[in-house]
């Protein structure tokens, strides 16, 4: 493995579990300690669509292993993206600088093509309605550490599952273990098909729901995410749906005392601040182990 | 102290003589003999306005304290602020990657949110029409450095004293000390009333004046500031007044010989070029000090 | 030398010789050898016109010889510019906490007025119509890298050289050597008068041609560059020309098998795709070349 471009390049428990683990050393350790297999290197961040949380984490995580850091905070219009460059030129040219590209662009399969024409590591920060793999694997990764294990559990993807790319990956990526699903929308906001057609082929056992009602009490995890404004076309289609699942604390303990509340964040109103103080809120913690995740990815692809 | 949010978190003259004599210290070491209390940590600039002079500062500060730097420059426009994140949850966010968070925004209390859930230090570097701590703190520092005390010095602040967060602060923490006052500005644009009772309760002399020729032979310090066009409601009204106090040469030479000339900078019209060559001219030093007045607090702050 | 303003500085075949082969030997370096002349200092990129390749380039060549960064992606936005700063106050502020600046304005002579005031070293990154030398020596580094020579070579600059900058800096600086140059454009396009009249000064044998057709077979080296929207008045003059001369695949396989082709980049239309995978290409390795120019510059510019 060179790039990371997509949950499919990890559908391997071995791989996950050896991934994990690692993540769970870094938690563990003084930052003192942290190994250097990126010293004498410079990584570059470049990202055509905003996304502090995803940027700021590679790039702690980027320096914590010893390389320099370069960044393009704002590639869409401080690039020569601008000026009709194309993706496939862009990657030559950070050939010539870096060591490695993280890159987050709002247009599906562009990561993709730079890595075609790379001969360094590009990793894929989230390309539109398509992928962000690092997401799905601190999903995971916060799934496996905080509960212990992944199979056997009754998990919950809530909100708006047509158009989130992080519910897509993780429920691909949840496919390999044995979990019961419980895709949960507006009818108008269910799960694509293709990724039903995924989880039936690896026979996954889910159930596509409008309502949590009956369900709520028997999860170990939900999983909420905010219904994204940028992907709907219309606003009044976005302003109708937006508050079709609000998770408060009244629901929250009607849950497991210890099932987990998961989110990729930004929460917008999905989860009520509340919340925030219940017990089974992880989502902070989730966004620490996404930094974690990533210097054990890192770790990865440069040192295997 | 964990946070730096406001000047009044530092009115004891004991932690400023402290922190400006290691900020003295700072000055006279060699870069390669600073100490690094930041090392193996990373600290995060999110600036939700432009301030190139603060952030320059504090980013220099952090590195050469050892700390690696992640930053934001423009946080109004490419983090999850856009998408209605509460600046709590920023807060979260960022304390799941960073040991410090150095805040801009233009909204008044925006730092002091943030710090309220932080459980690393958050330094306040401007909100809005608030409080601009270290600022505060690096122009006393400059009084002191430069005229070897604050104790019986007669200064003079200058311009927009209605809407200057800069003025309101310094003469804040000018209150402790035994200093004489003259607050000059158009009638419309005087001091606020706040900052007149602080200074009556503790004790300073002060004289509220709409000209300088009376008492500019007799200054120590004079404070400029811009009159700043994005605190006005009306481009008329701050069309009418932006001029009102122009430090030209001529002025200057009227001050005493050892007096100096400070302004927070960017410095637009209020004071002629042809100054920058005064002796008394002493704003860009008072840059210089304010990266060292800054090394010197989070040394402070992260050792203490 | 203490600023790097224009390609006049380095009119001196020696000094040029001296840059190229410490160019060559940082490429022939491993990373960990890299000596580090910069240790102990903050450099600044402060871009008021957005170029990646460059500051990019800047900034790893930078951290590569032991200093510390600090940007202004977006300076033309988020500085005091914006507030009406001149730029020999930003210049003074940046002084204050910088050993050097790198700057790229849209504006002619704007790196020339803060190096004026500036007691660090500043770095022209390219002035808008002006001059962008360091994009310059990198041209005749790769020329002299790849060819293993300079003088003697029949060279041709291709496009619109009536706007090109890069064109008129390495027609100028290699004004200096014995050469051939073709200068190729449509006739609305030509290059300047002053650019002509320095080239007969020095005595290089030059042809002004509309046409490649005649000598395209003759020659050494082809520098292409992009017809640049941002230097027309009118969009209906750039559509009209911007196509004049395309390099494709053809047209390059009727030069010399040991011709190459050189090109600023990005590259917009006027080389096609097809022939990135033509051994004469070397416009991405010339990009390459840039870091390790860059690096032997820097180090002389903080070393001699």
């Amino acid at each position: 493995m060179k790039h990371v471009l997509s949950v499919k390049q990890f559908l391997d428990k071995d791989l996950l579990a050896s991934l994990f683990s690692r993540a769970d050393q870094f938690q563990a350790m003084p930052a003192a300690e942290y190994p250097k297999p990126l010293e004498h290197m410079t990584l570059a961040t470049v990202f055509y669509e905003p996304s502090t949380r995803t940027r700021l984490s590679f790039e702690t995580a980027i320096q914590n292993l010893g390389a320099h850091l370069v960044t393009v905070e704002n590639a869409a219009d401080n690039s020569s993206w601008k000026k009709g460059e194309s993706i496939e030129d862009t990657a030559h040219m950070l050939n010539a600088y870096v060591e490695g590209i993280v890159m987050r662009h709002p247009e599906i399969g562009m990561p993709a093509r730079a890595a075609a024409v790379s001969k360094v590591p590009v990793f894929n920060a989230g390309d539109g309605g398509g992928e962000h793999p690092t997401q799905a694997l601190l999903d995971l990764y916060s799934i496996q550490r905080m509960k212990g294990k992944v199979d056997g559990l009754k998990i919950a993807l809530v909100g708006d599952l047509a158009h989130s790319r992080t519910h897509h990956s993780l429920a691909n990526i949840l496919s390999i273990y044995d979990v019961e699903l419980f895709l949960i929308s507006p009818e108008s906001l269910a799960m694509p098909e293709d990724v039903l057609a995924n989880l039936t082929k690896q026979g996954v056992t889910f159930h596509i729901l409008t309502s949590w009602d009956d369900v709520i009490g028997d999860l170990d995890v939900i999983y909420m995410n905010r219904v994204q404004k940028e992907r709907f076309k219309l606003i009044e289609e976005y302003q109708a749906l937006k508050g079709s699942f609000i998770l408060t604390n009244e629901i929250a303990n009607l849950m497991k005392k210890d099932a987990i509340i998961l989110d990729p964040l930004p929460r917008i109103e999905e989860i009520t601040v509340e919340v925030d103080s219940n017990p089974r809120a992880q989502y902070f913690q989730q966004a620490k182990n996404g930094l974690y995740l990533r210097m054990a990815l890192l770790e990865y692809i440069y040192t295997s």
